[in-house]
């Protein structure tokens, strides 16, 4: 059996490994149109970075060897044709035509099945001036290769990225030095506009100003300009213009299909190549997988398009079970997604607050703060969870994190709990490691969780930063009480128009220095004290009072 | 209403803290027989270890306010009876008798509801001397500050610790330095044997002697001896006698149980307090959690006795509810367990392999050792997995985790998937977060997942540590195949009788060297590489040959 896997990237070379394990006998062919195979196109950031020192060190494996068209033949008894193009499948026949692009010679490879691993490439605005000289997309380690040379060869002083989505800020924070000034233009209201809700890419947008970075965001970019040369010195924008020396595009990417067309392939509506739970596109003797190929969404049983390297490998291997003829199907996903830039720790799951409001749910959601250790053991840092459920159902519908502290652990666990369909109630019994190294003793995650159980039981009110910020635009006069110990607002003072300054401890002596009729807010620096704040004036009678969720420390990222 | 919480540490203070927030006008009035309350008990030895500076460090909230009687009166709205013992209970009059320990004034506290959060107490060793002066335990802070005084101002120079659990290895770790050397007897045949099965125990072994600890294990401890002056000056054991001018005992801690007992309250097989799924104990107006109460685990349904602090927060909550009126279930355990020590990430959730066997399942596992991130992200480093699951449902019954890599967020995600009954294919296709700073594209879980679902499938054979160590000690021979490259060969070579290393990219050409007949175990370092060539041999004909899981990583801390 012959199985043609067009595509050396990710899935394609772990459908190879897979395959050979389990069939040794089949004929296993990769065509990659480059030279270099299987690479970490995700490490190439940290290449810039100078975090990864080398760049082939993004293309050997973790015993330090080079993942070359030998490895693969030797170590896999897969055969690897680099630098060979796919031209066009012809699948009546069971043939790809294939070009070596070293010396131009085509020819056809049998197939019996035909996996396409095509992978993707970068989105490019429609704008003049994209071909000047020194402007960049960041895909293949070549990319990296110039970037750096150019960087570390011709002292350039300044670097627009265009985009703030993933790469942009990974690139963003990889490059900013204080020789080395990075400017960001997004053009959506805030930064990582398909990963986070608002009020959680403000506390991004925070630390990447404290880092220096010029943040433009809702910065429509409308041309690129260059120089005599052709090198580029101008990036100019609805807002103005920007002197520059290097452009990055870092806009995302977009399928690579064009094969899957020519050869009459179903593409889904999320533009990447349609697959059934097999990873079957409609040929039956065709599979997709990987950046080409778009995924379901477990929540919403819709299409989607989510390129990420994990989901590429386990689909590689859900395709080379299939081959075999095992039939094994790739689950729908989450939607898992992370990254660390400027020291935080940031990712998402599921649905955010706005896409679970499209899909009609009754959304109701929780902002809160808290320390990834206990607040003694040296090492610990904050982490901000938003979570987003259905308030009928009680169903955890999607997850944000943000933060220095651990975030990711508890975004894998919310992803596994979303994955079996937990409610919220079941995030608050979930037994988690303790101990003062590793977790607080009511984890911040168990603590998000009975925050937004407290909300949808009435124990007492609270109000997210967004809309407090609303009602504060709309002229509203709120009495705001702050509960932080005296050094703490005296450090760090609100800047509200009617505020009283009441430590917590005082409070149930002092209670009656506050105006009792109209909107009162509580404020700490996490949203905890607040909390009991709230609770003990609810009990003296203040109607109107609620918490600000997540305390000064999401609010001060907002008002600022 | 009134509510008598007795015991102020954990469950005391969370049960207080939720009632007067859900329900303000309750009297909630806490017995504590000590002075201090609510502290990080599992703080205590990083103070030890000088990580926390300051013994108030673990009796301060997050933002530094101590937890006295005034804290709890100010900000909680609760009263606090420090230094006041609960004598008895009246269940038919509904009231405790007290003791002000200061004046040994006496008096009944009327109650509507009573919480029984009484604790634990350190387990102790009936033999002779333990009553020697410098023989602790580490339960309280005065413990703790004792024991540092005598260790900086006594110039110590020995010290034993008694068991080699979780307190008893902190406790090693934290001591343990070039001015004093540490000695651990465990009775048992492993480090943390409640813990870990064998061959992840002796990986924490392997670490622990690496550190200069004298570690005894399968010892006996049969008397402690002292000098003239009553100090502590021996330790007699069945395997031999140990110079010693300190001993720390921590053999593990049992429920307080004393009050419930002369209440006439039902006390359940694992020696602590029974209570149903609302924390009640069979009288309906007593509560009680915590330490001094048992837990129902989730896989066999069974009442069990684990002690967290994690644990003891959630069920003051639960308790806190019910009291109220709200009907809410602490939900069974997964029996989560974490530790730090020895720069290892140690853990575990579930059954471990022999519980698993003795509740009669058909135990099937897989041991696989990979990187926590990317192998080209600086910071990565190793996590062993071990899995253990149902070979007939396939569903994950335990996990258990080790090692200086992030672990601990593997076993939160393995414990969330048991919580919800995974089966182990669902924990292969997690959604879980992938960037190079925060897993591998296969993250070592998925990878451990795989791991055991290939072992099911029949793929390719595998032998754990443990049976290979059996079958070599049978005699049997064994033909080694070595698949590492030779600089990992000359760096650490395999010292098997029969062994010939080819190294994997050469095994395709060289398979002939290998006698065909007989058992080949397949060797690299984590299981992986030794894992395809096993694939490799089995396709050209050897019936006998497997691969060693988790490869050497595991296998030398088990040979040595």
């Amino acid at each position: 059996m012959r199985v043609v896997i067009i595509g050396g990237v990710a899935t394609g070379p772990k459908v190879a490994a897979r395959l050979k394990r389990i069939m040794p006998q089949a004929d296993v062919v990769i065509v990659e149109q480059g030279k270099v195979l299987s690479y970490g196109a995700c490490g190439l950031p940290l290449y810039l970075g100078n975090l990864v020192p080398r760049i082939e060190d993004l293309m050997t494996t973790s015993a330090g060897i080079l993942r070359d068209t030998s490895y693969f033949a030797d170590r896999k008894g897969v055969t690897v044709l680099s630098e060979t193009r796919a031209i066009a499948i012809d699948r009546a026949q069971k043939t790809v035509h294939i070009r070596d692009l070293s010396n131009g010679a085509e020819r056809d490879l049998v197939y019996d099945f035909l996996v396409l691993a095509t992978g993707a490439k970068p989105s490019l605005p429609t704008i003049p001036g994209i071909e000047s000289q020194n402007v960049f997309t960041l895909r293949h380690p070549s990319d990296a290769e110039k970037l750096k040379a150019l960087i570390q060869a011709k002292q350039v002083k300044h670097v627009t990225v265009i985009g703030a989505g993933f790469i942009g800020l990974e690139i963003a924070d990889a490059l900013a030095s204080p020789r080395l000034k990075v400017t960001v233009c997004e053009s959506q209201s805030h930064v990582l506009p398909r990963l986070l809700d608002l009020e959680m890419a403000r506390g991004v947008e925070s630390k990447m100003r404290s880092r220096s970075i010029d943040l433009r965001l809702g910065c429509q970019v409308k041309a690129i300009e260059c120089d005599a040369e052709g090198k580029v010195n101008r990036v100019v924008t609805a807002q103005g213009q920007i002197e520059t020396e290097l452009v990055i595009i870092a806009i995302g990417v977009k399928p690579e299909v064009e094969l899957a067309c020519q050869a009459g392939l179903a593409i889904g509506s999320t533009g990447a190549i349609q697959v059934n739970d097999f990873m079957q596109t409609d040929d039956p003797f065709i599979y997709a997988g990987g950046d080409c190929a778009e995924q379901i969404n477990l929540i919403t049983g819709q299409a989607v398009y989510i390129p990420l390297a994990s989901t590429a490998n386990k689909q590689g291997r859900v395709i080379a079970d299939n081959i075999t003829g095992r039939k094994v199907e790739f689950p729908s996903i989450c939607g898992t997604s992370v990254l660390q830039a400027f020291d935080l720790n940031i990712g998402r799951t599921g649905l955010s607050e706005n896409e679970a409001r499209k899909f009609g749910y009754d959304v109701i959601t929780s902002l809160s703060s808290g320390l990834d250790s206990m607040h003694y053991y040296p090492m610990h840092a904050a982490v901000t969870i938003k979570l987003i459920a259905d308030a009928r159902s009680g169903r955890l519908l999607g997850a944000q994190v943000c933060g220095m502290g651990e975030g990711i652990k508890r975004l894998d666990v919310l992803a596994t709990a979303i994955r079996f369909g937990a409610r919220v109630e079941d995030i608050g019994g979930l037994d988690l490691g303790y101990a003062p190294s590793f977790a607080t003793a009511i984890d911040v995650l168990i603590h998000a969780a009975n925050t937004l159980e407290n909300k949808s039981h009435d124990v007492v009110n609270s109000i997210t930063p967004l809309d407090l910020l609303k009602r504060l635009q709309q002229g509203e006069e709120i009495q705001f009480v702050d509960v932080r110990e005296k050094d703490e607002v005296k450090a760090n003072p609100l800047n509200f128009p009617k505020v009283i300054a009441i430590p917590l401890g005082e409070l149930r002596k002092r209670y009656r220095e506050i105006p009792y009729e109209g909107a009162v807010v509580t404020v700490c620096e996490l949203g905890i004290r607040a909390y009991d704040a709230a609770c003990i004036l609810k009990s003296h009678g203040f109607k109107g009072v609620c918490f600000l969720e997540a305390g000064t420390s999401v609010w001060k990222t907002l008002s600022s």
